[in-house]
């Protein structure tokens, strides 16, 4: 008798970054050209010195940070992360408004879960977040793309026209992934208006916000007091930083929502992992300096991208969106992305994501694209990946 | 407008552990009166110093313990556990066959979200442990209660009469959280030959098993060369080595179903805590014989209620299950648990959980049980909490 499977599940893309990690298993790079892995977008260096001895030292001298937590976090972070979405946001954020998840993506389950059921709807813009996408299928709840236009941006007038009485949410990312588009505070306030119109949710992931190319608040959200009535911020600790294998995120959202939110937490993994939260409150008290260095290297990188994408540019390339960590590339070759990235592992050296992986099936868009994702190599590194690419030898 | 929220979760019980700690906040304990805190199945002390200092040392000295891991876990844990289980239960369990999850939680609602979608039915034996509850009802699957017998032990043939076309998995939880009884082998093995025979998965929580009264295997289910086309075993690591704030439990079921589970991980959590993960690989290597006299701590303390119980026997008390860290004990008094539990808190220094969390809505049981997590109280513990328990004036 064949084993009961979830179709829901089973119809579910299978996750991108383990598969791409698949495609390099076992393959020998040569030493004149070692792999360049642009498919995750992650740190691969571990934080600054003093905050793995703040942890080190709560793992050894504090009882608590090995035991339960309350399920939506330890309360001085909640504090801490309020406060300083205040301060960033001009706005009124409240401990009571936070919830501290284990990472950002559990922020964003959390959030639909209590949304949204089967059959509901939720408008993604494409390329969208393959996890999101992914969360939103084996929950039985449809993914409606909202198309962006030729610079990647969603429009509003096309988002209106996409809301049934079943949407209820739609869901940006910003500073997006994997399109490096930033959206402007205009923008995201004419999402919001929609989506309280409509009495939707408003999601909103900014996970790479950290890495803005503008200075000052990003949008003006949280300046509204009533903000909680339909906006609900995603965050994450990982990549401010260097805390991926700690998994720390949070979301902000009205208290009642929250309550909800306590019981997916309760149920799937009951509290944020203690030492991570640890790391997560040391950071935002003492690595705000370093932070700032840290985006003015990732602002280097994207511009070593813009400045020396010409040459590829004039091999057919087109750079179609640039920011945070990723760059949005179409590609000139007659292969299919899905096709090209694993050729491209033996051909140049070079792991990097396929649009198919962020584009709806079918979407012809998705076959012409590839995500690379530039945060973890430097400006040299992009001088390389640039020549592995523009000397690319494949059918166009 | 109002606010979308899904009708599920709004159907979804608040979570127990959390509320009954909003019970005692803000409660002061007079001196000669502490509060006795018999609410949640954890412990309240730090792991041995050894374990701490090998995962401060993996902080400071390991970049990889501050990255992204595989979904699935790290290998190397993944390796002993196989080899751990296979050992324990005389069977073959291959590391293909395990995968680490954020907790023994996420491993249930893994497997769950592999195996059920909206609408299909899982039996759970009541009383039932109040998260698997929880996840089923926030995902759309039906919890069907599978009423125990006096000795809180399910019947086969009552299970079966249950069995339906959109049933898709039985769960067991064995120790058993909340009733304390362990199964026997035989019982286990029938339950994995009725699911077998109807297709159905055997989920197997055994988050207690390191407490477990019996020298030797518990169960024989992994001997059978076959487990994998009907048994889904979870297990923790929290318990058994101190480590619930950092996050890591484990399932064992075949490599094509975890290839599901890797989606459900990647969208909620990416990867499970990797300092926690190298605790839990330093626990197994390490502290085997230290986890045997925690064993007979426990054991100790599971005598001393059996031992005690007599003088609240003659008080109308009946003590209906003991063992792994609970008793689920009938009380004498004429207020529903849900309202006795709440007094208690005042009138005898004591925090319980009501059975009302732990049975169905409406049945009348519920309201005659409590559950008393007596793990973290020693045997002068558990006569003081009798003291207070045997002077309870209450109507009856």
């Amino acid at each position: 008798m064949p084993l009961p499977l979830n179709p829901a599940m089973m119809a579910t893309d299978i996750s991108p970054v383990p598969e791409a990690a698949r495609w390099v298993a076992g393959v020998t790079f040569p030493a004149d050209q070692p792999l360049i892995n642009v498919s995750q977008a992650a740190p691969v260096a571990a934080p600054p010195a003093p905050l793995r001895e703040a942890m080190a030292q709560a793992l050894l001298e504090e009882t608590a940070s090995h035991l339960y937590g309350p399920d939506l976090g330890l309360p001085a972070l909640r504090e801490a992360l309020a406060e300083q979405a205040s301060a960033q946001y001009g706005g009124q954020v409240s401990p009571a408004q936070v919830a501290i998840t284990s990472g950002c993506n559990q922020a964003f389950a959390a959030a639909i879960a209590t949304l949204a059921g089967p059959g509901d709807e939720v408008l993604l813009p494409t390329p969208w977040y393959f996890n999101h996408k992914m969360w939103l299928d084996m929950s039985s709840i449809r993914a409606v793309p909202l198309p962006t236009d030729d610079a990647l941006l969603p429009r509003l007038d096309v988002a209106g026209k996409l809301i049934t009485p079943r949407t209820r949410a739609i869901a940006l990312v910003c500073p997006n992934n994997p399109a490096g588009v930033e959206y402007s505070a205009t923008l995201i306030a004419g999402f919001r208006d929609l989506a309280r119109k409509h009495g939707l949710a408003l999601v909103i992931d900014e996970t790479y916000r950290d890495f803005h190319s503008s200075e000052g608040a990003p949008h003006d959200l949280l300046t509204d007091p009533d903000w909680e009535d339909t906006v609900i911020r995603l965050y994450s600790f990982s990549k401010a930083y260097r805390l991926t294998g700690h998994r720390v995120g949070a979301m902000m959202s009205s208290p009642a929502r929250l309550a909800e939110v306590e019981k997916f937490i309760d149920s799937v993994t009951i509290c944020p992992s203690q030492v991570g939260q640890r790391g997560a409150l040391w950071g935002i008290r003492n690595l705000g300096d370093w932070l700032a260095g840290e985006r003015q290297e990732i602002l280097v990188r994207r511009r070593a991208i813009e400045e020396g994408f010409p040459r590829l540019a004039a091999k057919g390339w087109r750079l179609k969106g640039c920011g945070a960590y990723f760059a949005y590339v179409e590609h000139p070759f007659a292969l299919p992305s899905d096709a090209l990235a694993r050729e491209m592992v033996e051909a140049a050296g070079v792991l990097c994501l396929p649009g198919t992986m962020f584009e709806p099936r079918g979407e012809p868009s998705g076959a012409r694209h590839l995500r690379i994702a530039y945060a973890n190599i430097d400006r040299a590194g992009i001088a390389t990946l640039f020549d592995r690419l523009e000397s690319l030898g494949l059918p166009r």
